[in-house]
């Protein structure tokens, strides 16, 4: 019986780990979709998430039963109710990659991202790679002091998001209305699809020493 | 011993409805902070975020004690889990409210909604108002029909950030780049308000009940 639980505890974190993929594909997509006017990725993203949202689920049924069945108490059910609340910030992360995406197709055939834009969004998009397969590593790794680096990955995609919003705010920017909602939603989304992936490496520190990082508050 | 119990099962729907209130409070005070270029009300909704994440973080820890000591099984158990969900939800509801907030305080002492805007974005503030107060009686009641309303109730919120994304992009828009940005976030913080109050309510028909309403995907 206790052999079986701490499989099941197991499988929980392999779940984790295979929504981050699955998070770090739909991003991946999502920039190509943005960057390249490419229908049939933006579409493979939003069909995608169906996926990400049965991990989800998954993992809820799969707590729900091990804290019936089991009746886990101090460490365990820490692990059980942080597993919950990472698969809710990866689900989210997948909902993000779901939002630029649909920026893409709602474009298409013209691209949502002014040539001269095109690398800032492809660093961002790099970084959102970058935060998620680091958050599946201190998954699989649960490593404290990794995942406390995640904080200060993602200032990196703080910044990337201020030079977009500084350069759309220059003088220079001649872009329209249209151009103007699409980067600040493609910005935002990228600014929190990086948020998430810290709240999930926050999760793993609390599961791992069962204290709280304090939660990093991030501007608009 | 099992009359503790039920009391502080009481105790985490109490503090949940409680979360509502703040909720409220502070999306009304933001739509006031932008509506009127008030930097107390914004900064009253910005320190007061600190009294949600307070409720969120007591409601968790009182759910973590309750599974731990009273090892909870079935419909209890689900009540847990779900309230852990809805906590979580009203907590980024106060986010939003502070994101609101702050577009408010970093256009201070100019207004970031145009003159011409301000009726639909005081439509959304009651309307969000709305949706906070409805999920907080149906977390009172305990009222799964009530609950499931919520969806049509929030098409409002839906169709009002249409009619505010139309008249940015209607050729007779003319001011410029800053409030083109701010009233596509504003438009975006507003419905992701309601969204979650969706979630909400979807949860607690789940918490009655135990079959989950079909997740509503909201469009970008």
């Amino acid at each position: 019986m206790r052999d079986s639980y701490h499989e099941e505890l197991e499988a929980l974190s392999e779940r984790l780990v295979e929504m981050t993929r699955q998070a770090r594909h739909g991003v991946a997509r999502a920039t190509t979709a943005l960057l390249d006017s490419d229908l049939n990725a933006a579409q493979e993203v939003i069909s995608g998430d169906e996926e990400i949202n049965r991990l989800d689920d998954e993992i809820e049924a799969s707590a729900f039963d091990l804290m019936a069945r089991q009746q886990p108490v101090a460490r365990d059910l820490r692990i059980i109710i942080t597993s919950l609340h990472m698969a809710g910030d990866l689900e989210r992360m997948g909902d993000h990659a779901v939002h630029i995406a649909k920026i893409a197709r709602r474009r298409h055939p013209d691209s949502a991202i002014p040539a001269e834009l095109r690398s800032i969004v492809l660093e961002m998009g790099h970084q959102a790679e970058l935060l998620v397969i680091k958050a599946g590593e201190v998954i699989t790794e649960g490593d404290a002091a990794k995942a406390r680096e995640l904080d200060t990955d993602d200032d990196q995609m703080d910044r990337l998001r201020r030079r977009l919003l500084t350069r759309i705010l220059d003088p220079s920017w001649q872009h329209g209305v249209e151009a103007t909602m699409d980067v600040t939603l493609a910005g935002r989304f990228y600014e929190r699809f990086g948020d998430h992936a810290v709240h999930v490496a926050d999760n793993l520190v609390y599961m791992v020493t069962g204290e709280k990082p304090e939660e990093s508050e991030n501007e608009v």
